[in-house]
């Protein structure tokens, strides 16, 4: 009896006038889904859990809720589109719909991304995918070749940083939807600039889960900072384990998705046999076989454990890249950041000359702050395996005023860190706005529906912070005010001082460029020496 | 800041003419040791969480406690022995005093290892490890020449399995204490047989749990099935791991322990940058630099996962070997056993069969039983990194009843059996009486001394077969009857039908170490066909 699993429908599946639904529901009796005209489809059970059905009652464009053993009607776990928000119908969308141009397009080599980071909500007035098409001439200008965009999961409301996502495969309504995104996908590479989609797979949002409903999404077993862990490894892990290798093969398949940055893999808890991360490589590299384009996977990880980036077939996760935090923390304690919290782990000058060296700081050393030993080497990493920053959304979004480094280092220290990553042996990222010293916040909002878990989320913020700023400072996250706050304001780049700092990056993207030993991510080619009487750190 | 911890004294270390104490207290102010006598001595914190001194007051023998922050003193986490039961005075042992007589003894190479898994308690009438230096002579004329002890840290009462331990540095009072273990492993290896010592770092027992007293041994991080996870990967892990891996080197420094079998290496749950297995692993290699022999790892694991066996530098934890319970379901099954439980994952036969060629059974394909996918390929593992059984004393004292094969199968089947185990391509291991068919149960015993855990044992277990039996029937775990019951009746193997067994098992032993193709474990070498409707297994 050696059964295997190979059903990878979920959710709505259009083919040229055909219809196929799937839903995963491995403790239900009874499956149906209820159109929004009064047609009910009743599924059947195909094996695993799965529930099937080939319809011409569902088209492009049809609304439909899905009903459990004869209980009220749910959206679809896999829903493409949310038109009418996280607990409204999900709407049948036929991806293959849309006329590509950009069989141009080949994907870059991972070491040569220039990555800047963007939350589509209020990168523009707009906030919208076709906001952002109108601002690609401007990172043309600048220089980078890639944009990162923060998770565009259907989330409640219309305002959210991303990371409150319920339906992995909707993309955020109010954003513009699906086709949007493949618009704006389309509008890049027609341009040269790769897409890196920010996705997560270590937890879902407080508002808008149905996932429980239909099957065991979690598992009590191991507890994360969101609770429940996502079910990878216990039983029943098969059906969530084939939804997130589905969710992750629809971006690059159906959006011509480039990479995928995938939020805090450290807490994506798998004992099993083959680590989810491991089947996502190879999953992926089966994709890049067929279609002849590379993709990449681009973790976040608190870990500083190289399993995580060593290759599959030699015991690792096989994660392309990963982001470094470390690098950033050195940094900021370089250029006078308080040494609280996290930082008080962090040395100016020494560690940042390790980071550049090493890549790890904490690499099988006491860490303090953490109160244990932490890390092992990177050493044998190439230095396209890791992404830094000098600021990004987290670092920004989780102070309480969210500032921004203009907002709190002069321009020369602006400069200094801008320095530090464009000519840092890793790939480089930027934050919206950085590249001419956006003095707005980026600031913390949510757009929660549900208004207990609204006010929960204002407490919990202004706790928070409660010590450093007493109560009444944290600024409300539910507040549209908060979300206008911090949308980037472009006009700021026709003011001389802004312009300077935008020239100052350009300058240094293309001198990144031009120059090998700039581009050139072979750490062992590098020099790293730190003059600590002078302050100068020489590569 | 670049500290690392390399502080090893737990509890007390007895020198020529000098006696360290040293106890990890992390959270504690103060820490002070009570010698039975009256005498108190202040320890000095040496960073860590590390507390210690050089005292004169603390001889072998010395009876003393250890007072965190004017509390009431309780017994030594790091005790080497506790005459007085789990919630007495630890008393002083200085474990160098040994004159050993062993010099001549060599380990054995891994793939020559016959195991015979005993329980001390139950071996003999006397219980105790000098009872097991009187039957050697048996083993020997048996033809093993390995001894698997079950557990010997120190638990509640005088009746346990050994899973029940609260003190890992201390040996069971009543199987004779350290002294008398030290006696049985040089009598061990003056005869020729090698020493596995069955060693739990997963989980402690419910009674005389000191530890969490002392600082942070656990995490909730992770559930298992005995609750909290010890904490080997959260804040203040190092101290824990330090004492884990100081209890490792005490048994093979201290007590010339060949191997340790690690007990349910799945629930040790390590997310860090290195596995406390892997660390194990590093720390033995250079034990057997240092004392020139070889020392083996050997886990219990109940993942499939090859990565627990394969070498550190190949990203793997480093176990030498593990066992392997799939090989005994299969068999099982193929004798006849009903497929309930686990057993119903597994097929007469085809899948003994498959144990035979790959090792794991379920190695990437679907269990029913799990309601996941399971395992990963072992192909690529030598015969001596799996070990065999038909029977072990979970798999006896698992049942209500205890019983083992000679109470459930002709002797035809039971001879059968033994070949099939014998004849592997593996590490043979029988459990005590099974080579003259004792007819006598194992069950499951305790002897706890606070009441209402005692009562809350007697009806989990009452409980756990109310389905199969009815209420009545399962033996009290508290009885002393229930062990007495327990203990093997060496009188059978004067009976002619016991003594026919003992001959064949003799037999086959000598057939093994005779012929190249019996015990050479290269699984490469070995040719598995099963005719299914005759019910034969060719090997």
């Amino acid at each position: 009896m050696s059964r295997s699993l190979n059903f990878n429908a979920f959710g709505v599946d259009i083919h040229t006038g055909q219809t196929t639904i799937g839903v995963w529901a491995p403790s239900s009796k009874e499956v149906r889904v209820h159109v929004e005209n009064g047609d009910v489809i009743d599924l059947k059970e195909a094996g695993f859990g799965f529930w099937s059905a080939n319809t011409e009652k569902i088209k492009d464009g049809t609304l439909y809720k899905v009903a459990l053993d004869q209980e009220s009607a749910l959206p679809d776990p896999a829903s493409r589109f949310q038109p009418q928000g996280v607990h409204g119908y999900s709407q049948a969308i036929d991806l293959s719909k849309r006329n590509w141009s950009d069989q141009q397009w080949h994907n870059l080599a991972l070491e040569d991304y220039l990555i800047y980071e963007l939350h589509v909500g209020t990168f523009t007035s707009d906030g919208t995918f076709d906001g952002v098409v109108g601002k690609l001439d401007h990172l043309i200008e600048l220089g980078v070749n890639a944009i990162e965009i923060m998770p565009v999961a259907q989330f409640p409301g219309e305002r959210n940083w991303g990371y409150d996502g319920v339906f992995p495969f909707a993309v955020q309504a109010s954003y513009g939807g699906p086709r949007a995104l493949q618009r704006l996908v389309d509008a890049c590479h027609r341009k040269g600039i790769a897409v890196i989609l920010d996705v997560v797979y270590n937890h879902v949002g407080p508002e808008g889960n149905y996932l429980e409903s239909y099957g065991p999404f979690f598992t009590d077993k191991y507890h994360t900072p969101w609770g429940k862990a996502i079910n990878v490894d216990d039983a029943y892990c098969d059906g969530v384990r084939q939804f997130i290798l589905e969710n992750m093969r629809m971006w690059f398949r159906d959006f011509h998705i480039d990479a995928l940055r995938l939020d805090a893999v450290h807490a994506i808890k798998d004992y099993g046999a083959k680590h989810i991360l491991a089947a996502m490589r190879e999953q992926l590299d089966e994709l890049s076989a067929v279609s002849g384009k590379p993709y990449y996977l681009i973790g976040e990880c608190d870990l500083n454990d190289v399993r995580y980036i060593t290759p599959v077939n030699e015991g690792g996760y096989g994660l392309h890249a990963q982001w470094i935090d470390e690098f950033h923390h050195a940094l900021r304690v370089t250029v006078g950041e308080p040494r609280n919290g996290y930082y008080a782990d962090f040395e100016p000058l020494i560690h940042l000359a390790k980071s550049f060296r090493d890549g790890y700081v904490y690499d099988g050393t006491y860490s303090p702050h953490r109160k244990k030993t932490f890390g092992n080497k990177a050493s044998e990493a190439s230095g396209s395996q890791f992404v830094v920053f000098s600021q990004n959304h987290d670092q920004i979004g989780n102070r309480m005023l969210g500032e921004r480094s203009s907002a709190l280092y002069s321009e020369g220290l602006q400069k200094v860190m801008a320095t530090a990553v464009l000519a840092s042996p890793y790939i480089p990222m930027l934050f919206m706005g950085e590249e001419y010293g956006e003095k707005k916040p980026f600031l913390y909002f949510v757009s929660h529906t549900d208004e207990e878990l609204a006010e929960a989320v204002r407490k919990g913020r202004r706790a928070e912070f409660k010590d450093f700023h007493g109560e009444e400072d944290a600024p409300d996250p539910m507040a549209v005010a908060t979300y206008e706050q911090s949308k980037l304001n472009w006009s700021a780049l026709d003011e001389s001082n802004h312009r300077e700092i935008f020239t100052f990056y350009k300058r240094l993207i293309q001198l990144r460029k031009k120059y090998e030993a700039w581009h050139r991510l072979d750490r062992k080619h590098i020099n790293v020496e730190v003059c600590s009487d002078s302050g100068v750190l020489l590569l």
